[in-house]
């Protein structure tokens, strides 16, 4: 399905590496070249794959290089994507694409005049589960979506510093829920009300975020999605979905890295969920990557663009709007002139 | 466990048989008078059960009657629980107390100034799964509880004529799921954000109300209870729920009619739910007319008292409110001055 | 659907006493007496039920006893058996009805030319979920039936001095799963292999017994039925069931008490099953005595008879010539002259 | 873990692709070299993994290759596995090592005789799931091993040629289940009882073979395993394993693709099974190269070996003896004198 396509990587480390590997893993794809500042990260990668280390500015400019993978530090994707587009070059980059929206909104914009595709990595679009209930809901099996519920764990909080770089919980972490919500509810969203507290740490409270939040958002016609996170698990990454229609219900859960049930007088266990995003979603992060290289090549490929980033960033700043006004707050098209 | 009690029953309609069969079913516990305006409805309940037909002030004020269970309908509830207090009797009313949360006041400050018990029909404290999440929490296998999430979804919407006198969803439908909250967060509620759509049937979008909605619950430390209701599913009456807490999670799910499993080729199919509330908590209803019965011997029971009843209907005042103004609305303690 | 139906009961032990409350649920059915050599056993159930202590032979000859229900010790039953044919009463025996083929075969043959039902303990064929199964099966959904996958485990081993008079594990427990087989398989079974050893209780060893057991079995056209056996497990009572046709699978489980799921570090865990059959066939044990109501009120019921228990007693024998010579052995038509 | 490793492939089949493909992604191995009569499937190979096409002399007798694996058909095993032995290196093998058990047994001595290791295509036991089963019973959390329950069905039979030359359904396919029945059951098997019949296609009843088949296995001490196999499912392949203890149980059932549950008017549904056997241990073909590859490099490896492969031919060769005459037979010591 793709041709040779030689990628380049911006960003060595653990998303990055992630990359990495699903790049080598696509057939007729390779990884050209890699920058990060880190040189034994870039390097590291590099023996890895057979790229060349480079500079940032190298692996845009490279004319060889057709397509460039973002995985740098939030602060630099707007930069890199629109010096990207300006070297006419498609583009995956991870989310978010500026912490402020007026930020992102630029780039998009110099992106579109560019003309080339921006591909943003909500990596979960792509895992087979949420594929699969996305064509069911397409399929019509379940009528018309009513109210979707994400639950949505990690297994641990991130660092301090990075909670205060990150925008919050909303911008951070729940984005990826709202990139998900709007994937399966099937109408824009209008309306976000939003809640949160710091019960895991209370380091987090006073860097001004929260931990455990909830959110409520309403779409168009009145469908909800009712969303809940937490920064903490004691049993694993926990992601579940269930999409509620008027004909029924289709829901996906968490898989299992071994299927054994272990039965005794206190009753049956199974294993805890592991850990790690990237071990629950490396299907979806592999097929992300491969979607890419057809974007390159030219193909049709049905993917998160700009817009979405752009939407999701405007939900999330309405839901940080919300928690703290304790007021339902409208989403703006941030398309909109 | 319980001496012999004699009951009274006033109302023989649906959720009134439910409760003359649990009468019947108690060890030494029996039925000696049923009311209801309708003659047909009180002959059949008398018998099966061997009650004989009476009217209400005769099941109040027979002295040989010593607690009287009230299946009503709710615009008369808070005259007969005042009726009932000054007889002296226990008491057991279906919820709620009343629509207004003045009138369940006056009410539940009546009853204490009789000093006799007074249970709420909140039966879902009293499901073996339920009762169960409760034991495992107090017992502290989950550590501090951060996050509960309740999806209750009813099978069919109720007809028009009763959603138009019901106070709406969620004085009559989401104030089982404030109860549950309650039940299992182990902080009062502060404050509620909740909205709301009529997807499932327009006439009730018609008739004031709304048949798909959410709230989100907060207590006093910040502990969250997002809840997802629904007046309408495919697949049966599907009522779910699970507890986060800083050390794990419990969860408790749909009990299921057949364990049986079919296997062909478009995959694995089980049987859908009980369409019927009633099946899904037949122990709950007995159960917690066991423990009215202990009750009404004096017995030490833990259960919904008048002041419960008070408090769910504050949230569900609060959540109507929310739903109004897009506003988060703050819960008054409703057993204040 | 039954008409006033009054039940004599003999033995009052622990399954007499489950038949006894089965009765008193049953609507418009009644325990009319109950006899046991222990008065105490008996006048405990009198009490419960309002039936009156009487002597086996007088709940026999009682004219206005309609049906007798045989909850004796084994070997009782066949002589119990013919008494109550000879009364001319449709009789409800546990099973087997004797330990010896032979008698039990004059028994069956007794009862015949008296004309009453006979209706063996089989209780399992009422199990809402075996009984969904055999529906499923009878509409062809899974095609001609090629395998059966029987798991029988007791939660604990019985006494010795039960196990010297049982007749061996064939006889007393795997002779359900031979019934449930061929109420399954749909096919008289022709062959079977069977082997044992005794690992949980070296005691049974000693008493020539066995504690873990394996047939398999052959229906008359090459159809299998695989049935493990043991007398103990950690976990509770566990009983399963698959059968695998030529279009597809249905399978039944063990229900759950509750559907709690703890979560922690350590992973899921859900209860243990109960230890007692008792509670695992509750059901069953209350449809099979509605059964009997229906039969004795001359109601068309399908129910196990006579036969049934002649044929599953003739394959626990070749089962136990089958451990005793490690041939597969033929099973005989007990029916047959 | 291992250091540069070179490989010669034998038979480019399906099965030989996929250890390519597994060769391919082990860390520092490669495929040296692909011997195929067939050289389209060779070259395709070749180009794949950079290995050059060669004679399987070649492929032997290369001295850069420091270890064959043999995936070719059945009847060329014994013959090149003792040419790479007399060439002085590590074998990898598909199973059986030959149809004949004498075949079989002169290979093993020649392998032995060379001192070089031999591993065979057993590729279950690499099985995550299996493997974690087998942790836990050698971990002591269920006590003694009591009973196996093995339920092993294809999704589909294969071609009526393969039936005539795979040594019939024992050897073919339950052997693998022998395989795992002595991995988890922890002692030699002293005897076999045997059934089958031809249910699903009656051309391999007329090749002599069975299509649906039961075993029993017996260890020296009493331990009992029940095997059932089919040759087709509607559902998808399906293997599933339980170990019955002392004191508990462990199971291991069926991946899934993905975690979709769908619900509506007629129950709730999942995916039905992968089709393929490639599919289902993908895992385990990959972790058994892995082994492979460190076997190679001299690491210390648990692996089923020459002998595993002789032991479970053997108990393949009883088992049918078994379904031929009726009675359980013994299986011999296949490495005694």
């Amino acid at each position: 399905m793709t041709g040779p396509v030689a990628l380049g990587l911006l960003g060595a480390g653990r998303i990055g590496r992630v990359h990495a590997r699903s790049i080598a893993a696509v057939e007729d794809a390779h990884l050209a070249a890699v920058a990060d500042p880190d040189e034994t990260a870039a390097s590291s990668v590099a023996r890895q794959t057979g790229a060349r280390p480079a500079s940032a500015d190298e692996v845009i400019d490279d004319p060889a290089i057709q397509g460039v993978v973002i995985a740098t530090p939030t602060d630099l994707h707007a930069e890199q994507i629109e010096s990207a587009a300006r070297a006419g070059k498609p583009i995956f980059s991870e989310k978010p694409i500026a912490l402020s929206l007026d930020r992102a909104r630029r780039t998009v914009s110099a992106v579109a005049r560019r003309g080339v595709p921006l591909m943003i990595g909500f990596q979960r679009r792509f895992d087979p589960s949420y594929r699969r209930l996305r064509e069911i809901i397409d399929g019509g099996e379940i009528g018309d979506v009513e109210l979707v519920q994400i639950t949505s764990r990690d297994s641990a909080p991130p660092r301090i510093a990075f909670v205060e770089s990150s925008g919050g919980l909303f911008r951070d972490m729940m984005i990826h829920d709202f990139d998900i919500a709007r994937f399966l509810i099937g109408e824009e969203i209008v309306e976000v009300a939003a809640t949160g507290s710091a019960l895991v740490d209370a380091a987090i409270g006073a860097a001004g975020d929260v931990d455990t939040a909830a959110a409520v958002l309403r779409s168009r016609s009145g469908r909800l999605a009712l969303i809940s996170n937490s920064r903490r698990t004691a049993y694993g990454y926990d992601q579940r979905v269930e999409v509620h229609g008027s004909r029924g219900m289709v829901s996906a859960g968490n898989p299992v890295a071994t299927t054994v049930t272990r039965a005794g007088e206190s009753g049956f266990a199974t294993d805890p969920l592991s850990d790690s995003f990237v071990d629950r979603f490396s299907d979806a992060y592999r097929l992300e990557i491969e979607a890419f290289c057809d974007l390159v090549n030219g193909g049709e490929v049905d993917y998160p663009d700009g817009t979405d980033g752009l939407v999701s960033l405007a939900i999330a700043d309405a839901a940080t709007r919300s928690l703290e006004t304790g007021r339902s707050v409208a989403v703006a098209d941030p398309t909109g002139p």
